[in-house]
């Protein structure tokens, strides 16, 4: 019984709309993490990092009463940046976090290319650009600098894989470990790669 | 006969919601005018910065069709942060765009508290924090720096006036160009106050 409402409303939901969902909790707890280590990097002063609003293009709003605006029509939009930018030791920080149920190759499909396009930009400018990308089933978390990702995603361009497999993690990116507080170390990351 | 759709809806909007109404408008001005500024120097490679998603809490999605979800329920939410962030020469830049009728100040209620917080947080960590304000009737911008912010903000906490006077901007803060091409030239200003 306790399962009930669960399977009620899954049986409305068509199939791959369950895996989207699915696929968004998931996210959403790689991100909760996230957001938690941000808040405590925050509060001890450590770093400036947040995440960015969702981007919604806001069609419809509705005044049910003076003080309060409804939003009744909106729909999601792409992205133009990543999702999380700030400051660590003076240096600007911009990153995507990504995780993948794959155990093998974190798939190039998962990145925008105006995101990668972002990274490039921000590279230029002085500015420290990254990917963390989490894999699920192993429970382990990489900080992906944009050197390799740009080698990988130009490669896909021409021809070659459209992935990044799992042993480019383990021997050429830098392993981020999982804590309580933080609960995503990955500023001790940064500091061993970029400082 | 050509205004009527306006006039239609303004009776039947409450006063003070025009007033919002229109201050939006405005507000949207300026704003588009920083973004189509921010648009021409990461063209050219000056400059990485962009605004942030309006924040906005989503309660419900409907699925009119697998590929689409429609937001059908969603509330603006207060800014933790600003609004622009990004990177200039190597460096950590984050503001935030205001503007104002007055004729003489430039009033602290247009801005929050944590907003406030934000901007001492990132300049304690080496950033470029400040506001951007827009006299509207005189067609003017000034660079405000978050070291003069800071002076009037916690003056008005201990029983000082709540504003800063339109002098302090021309005596005290940087004139901002307007042009055709950035339309705002708030560079030009970063360059001579911080570089």
């Amino acid at each position: 019984m306790i399962n009930f409402p669960i399977k009620k409303t899954a049986q409305f939901v068509p199939i791959n709309k369950q895996v989207t969902n699915s696929k968004a909790r998931l996210g959403m707890l790689f991100e909760e993490m996230i957001n938690a280590s941000n808040q405590f990097y925050l509060a001890k002063g450590i770093a400036v990092i947040h995440k960015k609003p969702t981007p919604v293009k806001i069609v419809k709003v509705d005044y049910p009463s003076r003080q309060h605006a409804r939003i009744v029509e909106a729909y999601y939009t792409v992205p133009s940046t990543t999702d999380y930018n700030g400051i660590y030791r003076g240096k600007y920080i911009d990153f995507e976090a990504k995780e993948t149920s794959s155990t093998t190759s974190f798939s190039l499909r998962n990145i925008h290319e105006h995101q990668v396009r972002h990274l490039a930009d921000i590279t230029l400018q002085g500015g420290i650009g990254f990917l963390l990308v989490h894999f699920t089933s192993k429970q382990e978390t990489y900080l992906l600098p944009y050197s390799i990702l740009k080698e990988y995603w130009e490669g896909a361009k021409h021809g070659e894989r459209k992935s990044i497999p799992y042993q480019v993690f383990v021997t050429r990116c830098t392993s981020v470990k999982h804590g309580f507080q933080p609960q995503v170390e990955y500023i001790k990351a940064i500091d061993e790669i970029y400082f």
